[in-house]
C-alpha cells in the first residue's frame, strides 16, 4: 500500500478570503519571488541586500501600494516618524508660527507632527509627556508652561535617549538643547529706538520674573537706559499677566500714581494694546505724547490705530532652527555631547506708535 | 537513593535586579495577593469582579503609582484614550477655540488630545488620517481642508468603527456625525442688521462656492435682502481668498467698477479688515458712508478703528458639542444609527463699524 506522507491542511481564514485588509511584506515577497525576510531587510536598507534587490523591492512596494504600519514598525525599530510638540497654547501667532516652521522641515523628511497644549499648567505638561512617550514618538519639542516649577518629567525622556528640544521658554535647570530668541538684544533695541525718538521716561510692562524671557527683556531695557545716561527707575516697571486687561491695569496704575512717563516698552503685544486703549480713552496722543512698543508682532498690531511698533520674533525661523537641531540629534548618540543653545536674532518693526520724527 | 524531582532554575534577569523599570499589574497582584488576571479584569471594570476587589486593586494601583502603558493597552483593548483632531490651521482664533472646547470635555474624562494641521491640503489630510490610525487613536475629529475634493480617506476610519466627527467645515458626501453653526441664520441676521441701519446697497465678500459655509452665508444674505424687498444684485458679490489682501482686492474691484455700495457683509474677518483699510485710505467714513460687518469675531476686530461688527461663532460651544457627540459615539455601536447633525446658533456682535444710529 502506498503511504502518502502526512500533509497538514492549510485553511485560508474566511476573513482573508473575503477581503485583504492590509498589504504586508509577504505580498511583496510573493510578487517578486523572494523571502519576506529579504523584503523586510531591503525596506530597512540592510547592508547585506544588494542595491538591485532593494530597488526591485521598493518598486514592487510602490506598485502594490504597500504602507508599513507605523506603530508596529515603531515597536520593532523605535521609529514612528512622529514628533510631539508641546506649546503653552496654540492660540498665539508666535507659537503657531513656530509650529509651522518645525512642520515645514519635518514634512520634508516625511515626519509627522502632533501638537499638544499645556495651557501653562504643570500637570498637563507632565501628562502630555507621558502620553507622547506611550505613543512612541521619535522626539519631543517643548516650550515650557509658565507654571512648570519642576522638570523631573523630562528625565524620563532623556533617560530613554529620545531627542528633546526646548524652544523659546526654556530652563537652565536641565541640560537640554534649545533655541531661543535674543530677548536681551531685542529689548535693548526697542528701548534704544524710543530714546532716539526723544522719549526719556520709558515705562516697562513685564510678567513673572522667574521666567527667563522676562528677565532678559528687563535686562536689555535697563542696559539701554544705562548706555544712554538715563537712571533706571524701578517704579516704572509694572508686572501683570501680560494680557489685554493686564496692560489696561498697569497703565491705570502708572496714571493713578502720577508716575511721569512718556513711553511704554511692553514685553507683550496684548498688554500694549491695553495701554493704547486706556491712553486713547483719556485722549493722550500716540505717539506725540506717549510712545508705545510691544513684543511679538501679533497680527493685530498692524490693525490698531495708530499701528503698533513691536518686536518680530521670527517665529518661523525659530521653528526651523529647532527642527534642524532635532534632526541633527535624531541620528547621533547624544551621550557626552555638549548642550547646544541656539539664539535667533529678532527684528524691531517700527510703526506709527513710536515715530515722533 | 532519594530522587529529587527536577526543578528548573529560574534566573532573575540582571536588568530587573538593577532597577525596576516599570510597575506592572504583576506588582499590584503581588501586593494584594490576587492573580494578575484578576488585577487586569478589575482595572478594566470587568463585571465578574466584585466591587470590593475592584476597590482593593484600584487603591493598590494608586499606592504603588501604577501607570498603564497606553499603547500596549491600545494594542490589547483598542483604547489609547487619545483623540486626534485635524484642523486646516491652528492659527485662527476660531479653530483654536474649538480645540479648547473639545479639550475641556476630553480632559474631564481623562482623554488626551493631539492636534494636526492640514494647511487646507488634501494630501496632508490623507497622510494625517493614516498617522492617527497608526497611532491607534480612539477617535478622530476633523474640520475639512478647503482643497479636500475626495473623501475616501475617511472610509478607512469608518470601516474600523473608529468614531469620526466633523465640525464646521463638513461635507454631505459622507454620512458622518457633525456639528456646524447656523451659517444661514448668522448671515441673515448680519444682513438684516445692516438693512435696519438704513444701508441699501450691501456687497457680500465670499470664497469658493463649493464650500458649504460660503454657500450658506450667501443664501442667508440673499434671503434677508428678499425679505426686505431689495433685489439681489450678483455684481455686488465678490469672491476672494478671504485673507487681508483678498479683502483689499475685492474692495478695489467694487470701487474701480464704480459699483454703488454703502455696506459690506464679509464672510471673513480678515477680508473685512482689508476693506476697512482700503476705504480709510480714500477717506470713506465708516460707518457713516459705508457700514461693515465681518464673520468670526477674531480678537483684532475689537482693536481696529472703528471696531468691527462681526459674527461670534461660539467656537468653544462648537468644540464642546462635538466632544459630547464624540463621547456618545465612543461607547455605542454606530451601525444602523442615523447621522447626527448638530447646529449651534451664532451671535451677531454689533460694534461701531455698522452703527449709524
Amino acid at each position: 500500500m502506498d503511504k502518502k506522507p502526512f500533509r497538514p491542511i492549510f485553511c485560508v481564514p474566511y476573513k482573508l478570503m473575503r477581503k485583504k485588509e492590509k498589504i504586508t511584506i509577504h505580498d511583496i515577497a510573493m510578487e517578486i519571488g523572494v523571502t519576506a525576510s529579504t523584503v523586510s531587510r531591503a525596506l530597512n536598507n540592510h547592508p547585506r541586500i544588494s542595491e538591485t534587490t532593494k530597488k526591485m523591492v521598493l518598486d514592487a512596494a510602490k506598485a502594490i501600494n504597500y504602507k508599513p504600519n507605523r506603530i508596529a514598525a515603531a515597536l520593532r525599530h523605535g521609529k514612528s516618524k512622529l514628533i510631539g510638540i508641546i506649546v503653552p497654547t496654540i492660540n498665539r501667532n508666535f507659537f503657531s508660527s513656530i509650529v509651522r516652521g518645525i512642520e515645514e522641515q519635518a514634512n520634508a523628511l516625511d515626519y509627522k507632527v502632533m501638537i499638544s497644549q499645556s495651557y501653562d499648567e504643570y500637570e498637563k505638561e507632565v501628562a502630555t509627556i507621558e502620553a507622547l512617550l506611550d505613543a512612541r514618538v521619535d522626539g519631543i519639542m517643548v516650550s515650557l508652561g509658565k507654571n512648570t516649577h519642576s522638570f523631573e518629567h523630562f528625565n524620563a525622556v532623556l533617560q530613554k535617549g529620545i531627542p528633546l528640544v526646548f524652544f523659546d521658554r526654556t530652563t537652565d535647570e536641565l541640560n537640554v538643547n534649545q533655541v531661543t530668541i535674543n530677548d536681551y538684544l531685542s529689548a535693548y533695541q526697542a528701548t534704544h529706538h524710543l530714546l532716539e525718538q526723544g522719549y526719556r521716561h520709558i515705562a516697562h510692562f513685564t510678567s513673572h520674573m522667574k521666567i527667563r524671557i522676562y528677565q532678559e527683556r528687563l535686562r536689555g531695557y535697563k542696559q539701554a537706559l544705562l548706555d544712554n545716561g538715563i537712571n533706571f527707575d524701578p517704579t516704572l516697571v509694572v508686572e501683570s499677566n501680560m494680557q489685554l486687561d493686564g496692560g489696561q491695569k498697569s497703565t491705570r496704575q502708572l496714571l493713578d500714581k502720577n508716575q511721569g512717563f512718556d513711553a511704554i516698552f511692553s514685553a507683550s503685544d496684548y498688554a500694549i494694546v491695553g495701554a493704547l486703549q486706556e491712553l486713547k480713552r483719556i485722549n493722550v496722543k500716540i505717539p506725540q505724547e506717549v510712545g508705545l512698543v510691544g513684543f511679538s508682532n501679533e497680527p493685530f498690531t498692524a490693525f490698531t490705530e495708530p499701528t503698533l511698533s513691536t518686536v518680530d520674533q521670527k517665529a518661523v525661523s525659530i521653528g526651523k532652527s529647532a527642527a534642524t537641531l532635532f534632526f541633527e540629534m535624531i541620528n547621533t548618540d547624544q551621550k557626552n555631547k555638549p548642550t547646544v543653545k541656539k539664539v535667533v536674532d529678532a527684528n524691531l518693526i517700527i510703526r506709527a506708535s513710536s515715530q515722533r520724527f
